[in-house]
């Protein structure tokens, strides 16, 4: 995908403000591995469940990772097929992963993941108990080593000589767009939708 | 995220066909890089621009890689935060891609990823010239080495003693959802909209 290097702080902030799966790379027996993963993310660093990093991660929590957050935007459809494109906004944050052991620490960590992937449920579900928290390892990936690139706007070819091929040109948008809460078929009935959950 | 692995061929055809960005695992200098690249793929293969892998791919044509494909269908809102999870359909390929030399293979490997991203736009824009074919480089990678993950379906802790707190639970769904189409700015007037790209 054609694209363009943005250095600017708030740029990195609002792609990772704006998702909240991310793509994992991990080295395992020295060949590259991609895991999606849901992640959260503060002003310092981005936190993500250490399990999915996969038992290698775990053994070895110096190795570096990647880590990659993608919105598609749209699919830019030029003159031509070589200048066909995709709007896209992404984020590689680079570096090695601490485990997070302070309990208090876990727990701001986990709220952030939480939060980012379903906004107000921290204060409404069930926290996680002593046992639950032992279960889970976290970990923390600094934000000083990241790379972002964005590509928006229409095709690059309205200029070159295949405008005079008389074609259509432009971008097809896409968004991702969350549908009707499903309740859980075993909800027993007069349970109502809490309001977070209504916006 | 928790998931279930599927080893049905058809769950990997399904979830390679739902999607036309994948996230490609390299090594550089010994560390993972993520990055998001349009693709297509076949019976057989997945086909990538070569040029995005970096290159390093490109000067270690015998380098194991892993494209990793994501779908986000939903978040699961249990009545524990720690049973809340993502649904969602991921497949992982992995393998040594090879460069596509081939000119009539390039031009299919072309038309296939064209057409997974932009249905229809291969007959209608300008298809690439010798120059610009010469100017791509083009890896196919074997559907050999795949994991396939999905999870789908409500939250797992309706039988469990959590039931009782009386928190609603179930699905928010998420979905791709194309907008209309935005004519590029430098169009000249009384081109209108090809019919693909109506639907």
């Amino acid at each position: 995908m054609k694209n363009k290097a943005r250095t600017a702080r708030s740029d990195l902030d609002a792609i990772l403000a704006a998702g909240f799966v991310c793509h994992l790379g991990v080295l395992v027996d020295g060949t590259p591995r991609v895991v999606p993963t849901v992640y959260g993310a503060t002003a310092d660093a981005l936190f993500f469940h250490g399990s999915v990093a996969t038992p290698s991660l775990m053994r070895a929590p110096e190795a570096e990772v990647c880590v990659t957050v993608t919105h598609v935007d749209g699919v830019v459809l030029a003159r031509s097929l070589f200048e066909h494109s995709v709007n896209f906004r992404s984020a590689m944050v680079y570096g090695v992963p601490r485990l997070v052991e302070n309990e208090d620490e876990k727990l701001e960590g986990l709220r952030v993941v939480t939060e980012q992937a379903a906004p107000g449920q921290w204060d409404y579900a069930r926290r996680p108990n002593r046992k639950e928290l032992a279960a889970t390892s976290l970990l923390a990936l600094g934000l000083n080593e990241a790379s972002v690139k964005v590509r928006t706007g229409p095709p690059d070819d309205a200029g070159s000589e295949d405008a005079a091929l008389g074609l259509w040109a432009g971008v097809l948008p896409l968004h991702a767009v969350p549908g009707a809460p499903v309740p859980d078929p075993a909800l027993p009935e007069g349970i109502a939708l809490p309001p977070h959950l209504r916006r």
